[in-house]
């Protein structure tokens, strides 16, 4: 007993037997996922399990957890039945009566399920005659299925994307468009953290009691860099955890049949380059794909600045594969609903799939982890005169960059290590991106605690020229 | 079209096809129910079918739906397969792009079967051996048993009551307790308003949803003179709609497994005095049944001063029946979860059904309704001496008078006509209850809106003697 | 301890709670139960009971099981919590290891749910304003509906009638007509014993089982007098008791969306007649009623005369009424399936439910219980120039009495005492009634074992008055 | 068009959707699906296939149906979307008016799947550390898994072995045991043909449908040597096909809670010696399996006859593993029950799944195919002073060889070319394998139709020995 104990929050010991998938392997998975539990993955599946178990926790620093259970652990156990799962100083939260809530005992299920899935196909000692892209599709297709999140059903999953530090009349407004979603029996699928991420699964919650929906899904994608910023929220009733970023991307894309983007800061505009980048290309060009942007009355000029930023970039062409609608949920819902309808007509005469998009195309430079590094992101190539969906890929590199920058942990060691990066390219560019940049740190979209010190610097080409001419 | 028809609401025609019930009826059945619903039961229809398909808007004027709906009507129609409802100029709001939504569309149903039941069972030309307490108790067993709410399932209902008009800190505290009942797996049924009717059952549905629960129920019990002014939350998903507030107060007992009171006005007080004149007969002193008055910390001198009452009137015994749990929402569910378990193995040990409490002794004053007059309300006996269930039967029917005249339509004119109801009764125990009324006035709990001008006036006897002395 | 002892069959005691539907009594309908059933009521009930608990046994004497488990009895006790049923020196095959088998257990409860219905809705102190048609046919409807047989689902019903004593080539076919059925998503009603009541719900099974279909239906509709004789077979899942045998006749033609007729003897004929006088009438004309007549090649001569049978008394227009394929069963199913579209249709423009046909007029004179006394018998009006359903409701009759004459208790008293029944009318239809009838002697229908010795003699109006001159 | 054309029996063609489990495949196993379907596999497939669409047809000639059904041809083709199956020329019995019956659907997607896995997972470029038998071993896992034969359920199914050519009073005998199985709740597996194969879960139908049993499983374990001669009997609802008959053999031993064995001839005897060859093993000693040998009583001299052969070559010791029950359909139900309760104990206190039998040690030399080449027959060591369970292989491999020298293709053509096997060992053993083979020729246990000409030929060593010296 230590001095410290009165300040720690109550914990739990207490052992659990998985269902769901995991109840049927064979002893050499049992064995192969024990090792794995132990070995590499065993400090990545104690903060995911710990993300889980504070599901619905108010806090959005990865750190925090840690810090309020710090003697929390997980031990995955073989015996020949199965597997079992030891928790040690769990957080009570997670339990009633000394009980684990079947829920958050299958969000846990579903970190084992993937970790264990990701580490055991990885593992074994197999090639593959697939392209390095179709061999990444296919990776996300098995994660995907191994989670059971393709069904045979009819297409009505909506992606919702959007900030996870949102205001509360943003936060209303995405409930608000999830419950006329619901209504009309769609189903959410978001990044399953807070704000915009849990908005619309509350909504739909209620749209969905009210239309007495039966199987309702509330699919969270996340990815471990995240999971522990973005604890799952407790609507979630399908977790499944990608391994990078980017396939955390594709699998939205092949899994949605339509996306609503609501406000965000740095990581809903890489979003919205990556999705835009894949529909400007000739191959998709015929693919039709819902795409809306929206929110309330008072996020009209938000949504002014991005499409101003995406003319400029991508050009006027890049307007038809979007709409805003502004401040009407019902619009939203009843445009989306529409807009699948379209999907499923194209889908069946293209023989594609309802629960897997294998038709989008999804160039290998999309699928490649990015990794933002100063030289990486000063080697952006960010002129006018490049095809519209090459130049998508570098500036959602250029946000992905700076979301690394500003929250996760090797980036911010970068930044610290040697400023901020240096971003350059075309004038008018240039003062587009930075003005956007600006906007997002004034209305206190980058980051939610304390002042906002770039981690960015970005950089006409001019001043470049000119700098250099200096030197 | 007139002048006047901008500032109605939007409204919808639609033809629905009943299920659940309503749709194995013999022509008899069908011919009986569309002559109901056009002869003296058709305005009592209309009132309530209107309050299920306003249900979640945010009003509690009984005549507010009424007047900005006022061109609506519903019409029972008959064909050999059974019966088909029509509505004119119904609230678009209870529709999605031209369908009802369905939840709303069982409630609609739900008026119709329990309308109907009351008006064909009595209209038949039957005479019964029962007596009159027993005959009553059978019909309440015959209304609820025909609403599908008699279920053989494991006892896990708990009944909580409180006002519909109460502030934000104890809206959530009822939110915190239906989550913590909730997550223990138990269900919930209110008088299915607004305020404490609402808030347990949206905690229970995030509970419920978390703990994966599959078949919940959110069961509302009203009765006419109430469902217009407390429109049934969206969440209710099975709804009754008893002849009177005698028989609606009986359901509930009968029903219950357990009961919670949260903070309320004189409509909570009929309540409590209701269910302790019943636990304080002879007969009914060895029945287990969990009573727990709670409320966030704020409330504490609100249940003070409830206690303090009923103490004087009732005598100490009566508080060994409930108990006064503030600010602790899961330990009220872990007691209200224990109780729940002594209920179990008293039903089992007595061969009582789980679904309904044929042993609780209800005697015929209880079950009378009692019609507010001034001579009535001016003979009530509250005076120390009488046995204290008896006496709980007038302070009762003393608060039943007060809720008539302040929000009952005849009710209000019996006091616009003759002035303040006189209630009188010995010298400690009249100003214990001006006391308590008087807080309640000023707590507002008496009436949302406006200020409030009392329709009674309590009376001491001394003072009495003294004016008629006078006289 | 007697010296038989060691002769009788294995028993055993049970205390069993029932279900589905018996649960949910009150505390009025427990005690009217258990007062009927020590009552009036006692002895049928055994009688019921014992037939159910020995389904599927092979013997069709009605004896023949009280006299194997003459200690049988049974109790329906009483407590508050529902009621139980206590079954003494019960057959042992309706038991596994000690627990009575769970479909053995339902039959039985639907046992005493249509008796205890039956004597509950009689006994109640209640008048009626319908005309005498209506109530009966408002019986039966309620009856139905009590025991859950009208559900609200697709058209999909085939009633089969035929003999229940029928030889092997005959019985293999009414199982391949049944497995037909099954194939096309039929389910099944028979009167539920042995032969032709069997067989196609047999076929039907393996074919439903092929075709994965969940929720089957296999309906045996019996009256007490035939129960005895005609335990329900295995197969049954649903079982209703009707109070007479023009009631089960009512109930057959109701819920049944077509009809097929097997090889049978004075029964089947009875059916035949019955189900003819409907359709004959005026008012029925234009109602789509499939009745198919059918049996293997070896049984075509059979439905030949029986068909000339039909010809000669009820004129050619009689036929367009029903149709006959020999040795065929996929042809029969067929027929059928596309028969029950059309009455589908017709429901649909009717606007007459499903479940229960409101539409087809049965007239009083087919409703009426026929008490087969020698007067009634000698009275029947059987010459030509009658309207055809009049003429073919006495048919009806005159085939009723025989049947009674053969098996029925009172009925072979009354030829005991009185000698065979006198039936006569007009010279042809009168050598057209022997022909036929000895026909079934011949082919050994009118009774399993032993010889055969007629209780009817059939006269012509000419003998008749020879006769008459004579004497 | 051929002359011969009328002879044929009348076909169909179609195209069919798979689903369960073939319904979410990647593009990359679709392709990998229909390149094995057009290559080595068509064959196999087109074999397979046939068998599953005559399912039920009393044939059990394996060239027969390809025979009558000359033209039938399947293929499998890719579209994005996934799957289909085109139909040619496919025996009309397979559907009812145009459409595939669904359980016959199911059987051929069960095909698709389980050539589709073992095709692909061989296919893999994988390389594996495991130890050959666990591989083995891994591998029926996989397949099982994959066929959905593996759930966390209760442990219940009894595995039913005998042979598919048994007389009416033998086949009638297993329709009672598995009415006896079936009323106690159990679940029946076997080699899904005809005979003993077919019995058990054609009686099992009938008393689930008795105890209103909602989930239950006939599973079928077959393999492509086998699946054409013995044509999956319609009530199958679960079919895996094994790429050999030692997986097979261990799939029964791994899946089954309890064995029971009806009369049979080589085939049956194979499976006997294997089970026992592996409870004899020591590390299997202290292992439940409940295994019982039965038949009606006319089959008890079958029975000693075996127990002889048995206690001779394996030893007294090898007794005790089985129980022998004639004429007594309840009690081997009750034996087997109870046996299976110790296996639920069994498997809890050694955590082992309820579902594989992971515990039961099966080495190397049970699971490797034997081809039992004139050599090989001639190499097996028939002779005392081994241990029990190394000569149980021995004599498993000898009738293995034998059933291959009677009905499979390679076996045959290898009598023709060589001669009948030479099995020799010591001379008590040889005249006890001898005097049982001829009993199975008498019998008539060897083949269907025709006289039988023995593929072996026994020879005691002395024999050997004297023939040796003479040449």
């Amino acid at each position: 007993m230590t001095g410290k104990i009165e300040s720690r929050l109550p914990t739990v010991d207490a052992r659990i037997y998985p269902r769901g998938g995991l109840d049927v392997l064979s002893r050499t998975e049992v064995a192969r996922l024990r090792d794995a539990s132990v070995g590499g993955m065993h400090e990545l599946l104690r903060r995911c399990a710990l993300a889980v178990l504070t599901s619905g926790s108010a806090s959005d620093d990865p750190r925090a957890a840690r810090e309020l259970y710090p003697d929390f652990d997980i031990q995955v156990l073989q015996h020949d039945r199965g597997l079992l799962i030891d928790l040690c100083n769990a957080p009570a939260m997670a339990f009633v009566d000394g009980e684990i809530i079947r829920g958050v005992a299958e969000l846990l299920f579903a970190v084992v399920r993937d970790l264990a899935y990701t580490a055991i196909e990885t593992d074994e000692n197999c090639t593959t005659d697939l392209e390095p892209s179709e061999a990444i599709t296919d990776a996300v297709f098995g994660l995907l299925r191994n989670a059971r999140i393709l069904q045979p059903n009819e297409p009505n999953l909506v992606v919702c994307w959007g900030g996870h530090s949102i205001n509360r009349d943003e936060y209303m407004y995405t409930k608000q468009v999830g419950y006329e979603l619901g209504l009309r029996g769609l189903d959410i699928c978001t990044g399953c953290g807070p704000g915009a991420m849990k908005g619309p699964m509350k909504g739909a919650t209620i749209a969905h009691a009210k239309q007495r929906k039966r199987s309702m899904r509330y699919i969270g994608i996340t990815e471990p860099g995240i999971i522990a910023a973005e604890s799952p929220n407790p609507i979630v009733n399908h977790l499944v955890i990608m391994p990078d970023i980017e396939k955390r991307l594709e699998a939205f894309v092949r899994v949605s049949h339509g996306i609503i983007v609501f406000p965000g800061g740095v990581g809903t505009a890489e979003e919205i380059l990556y999705l835009l980048g894949l529909l400007l290309q000739e191959e998709n060009r015929d693919l039709p794909f819902p795409l809306i942007l929206t929110g309330p009355t008072a996020s009209a000029p938000y949504f002014e600045q991005i499409d101003r930023f995406l003319r400029l970039t991508l050009g006027e062409a890049a307007t038809s594969r979007y709409e805003i609608i502004v401040g009407d949920p019902a619009a939203v819902a009843k445009r989306m609903a529409a807009g699948i309808r379209k999907v499923r007509e194209h889908r069946i005469v293209q023989k594609d799939s309802f629960f897997f998009n294998w038709s989008i195309r999804i160039p290998l430079e999309f699928q490649q982890p990015f990794v933002p590094t100063h030289e990486a992101m000063a080697s952006l190539d960010l002129h006018h005169g490049r095809q519209p969906h090459e130049l998508a890929a570098d500036l959602r590199r250029a946000f992905s960059g700076i979301v690394a920058g500003n929250v996760k942990e090797d980036g911010i060691r970068r930044i610290e290590a040697h400023g901020p990066f240096l971003i350059h390219g075309d004038t008018d560019m240039m003062e587009a991106l930075d003005a956007l940049l600006r906007s997002f740190v004034e209305q206190r979209r980058m980051k939610i605690a304390g002042d906002y010190r770039p981690c960015y610097q970005v950089v006409t080409d001019r001043a470049l020229d000119a700098a250099a001419t200096v030197s």
